[in-house]
């Protein structure tokens, strides 16, 4: 894909702090970053804000409101509010929603408390107008990070809540699911972000294992003209999340995203 | 549920060999039994006859044919037709069918490999009476074991394959799927076997770190309800791969899977 679209999703070089990723992105001409909210907090709003517009970097996204399930809803809803607030300061396209986990027995209780949440939270985004943006996870991770676990369930959470919810498409988390050419018809118009990585055969971790663009069985190329024809042509993020990645020199990294987003995205 | 209908799934006691497995179950009070083809080939298929015949015990399944996508389409087909004549030898109520995995960038190419390789082995099965039974095994294992990723995935191959082939639903592999409930109720009169154990938080092996029944976050009783519901009244085999379990006494890990299946399945 065309090196103009990249976005480096700034967990690809966990290492970093947001100062040293935004120079990174200037450093090997990424036009895009996805912040975290950890690294945000690290220097304080206003200065990311100002680093951020120093740069000239575009904020694809800002990672991560959700987490819907864990601890009292109304301190889930005010923290997604300063999130929200956060995407709308940083002019990021999207705040990328991760939903759940699971906790106990309940799945579908879960489920409805992550339909409720979004709907809680939407008018302040709407207001805002900062576009929300469920991610569905792999379905490994629902005890560890997010109840909805494929596109269909996502693209059916947006019909439910209406304007303002779209979904960002992870190629890491939905590669394998037989459903995905016909989700992704479904989907037009409604994609926020599309991130990859590659999936390794005997993946060793089921969160921080994941392989750099080309190294897994993931067809990429297919995979983004399906998106493509979504009508989604904005940012694409590399995002690594990889311990193994996490201890070569973070330039290597970026080097190496970069020349394997053209070669293989 | 009625212990009458617990079958020891012969992975969960790995370190045993095919006679001491049996002899647990019948020191145990366990009805049945599903069989490894590495452990029948062990003992030789003969002696595996004689030993099951004597015990008193029903084989609820030899585990496993499949994995089509592996070497020569002949060699496997030849190596299935083997894995049926065992499972008719042996009084099997289903062959087990583990269909992958991908070793490539082609998932669509190796899922059509598994429909031919099915349509190609049914005539055999149909000819010696037995039941093809389709496992769809967790997104997780897609380049390790399985392309066939959901029941619903499982039950279109049905519907492609016609009269000969079900489906198993084994609980640590489709509990997590928005879509069960709908597939379940769409299964209805197909289901060849059910299998349980489940799922730990904070997974640490994709292949061997199930929970024992109840240790883990699965709705047991609600999906036993809903298997229910489609007619199946089989036995029904725990099944942990665990190498944490597999480092018990295996007459501890019989008796707790007894007590366990009686108190959540």
């Amino acid at each position: 894909m065309d090196p103009a679209r990249l976005s480096l999703n700034q967990i690809t070089v966990n290492t970093l702090g947001l100062p040293e990723a935004l120079d990174a992105c200037v450093r090997h001409d990424v036009g895009a970053i996805a912040l975290w909210r950890d690294k945000i907090a690290a220097v304080g709003l206003d200065r990311a804000v100002e680093l951020v517009a120093a740069s000239g970097v575009r904020v694809s996204s800002v990672c991560r409101g959700g987490m819907f399930t864990t601890g009292d809803p109304a301190d889930v809803l005010a923290d997604n509010r300063r999130a929200v607030d956060e995407a709308a300061a940083l002019g990021a396209d999207a705040l990328v929603l991760v939903c759940g986990p699971l906790t106990d027995h309940d799945l579908a209780g879960a489920r409805a408390r992550v339909r409720d949440g979004i709907a809680a939270l939407l008018p302040h985004a709407l207001a805002a107008g900062v576009p929300l943006a469920i991610e569905p996870l792999h379905p490994m991770m629902i005890t560890e990070r997010s109840v909805v676990v494929s596109l269909r369930q996502a693209l059916d959470l947006c019909d439910d809540l209406g304007e303002g919810v779209g979904v960002v498409v992870d190629a890491y988390h939905v590669w394998w699911d037989p459903d995905l050419d016909a989700q992704l018809a479904r989907a037009r118009g409604r994609v926020r972000g599309y991130h990859v990585s590659d999936w390794l055969p005997r993946t060793s971790d089921l969160l921080l294992d994941r392989g750099m663009v080309g190294e897994g069985v993931i067809d990429l190329p297919r995979l983004s003209a399906a998106v493509a024809a979504t009508g989604y042509d904005g940012p694409v993020e590399v995002e690594v999340l990889s311990s193994r990645w996490w201890a070569e020199d973070p330039d290597e990294v970026v080097r190496t995203a970069r020349k394997r987003f053209e070669e293989f995205v």
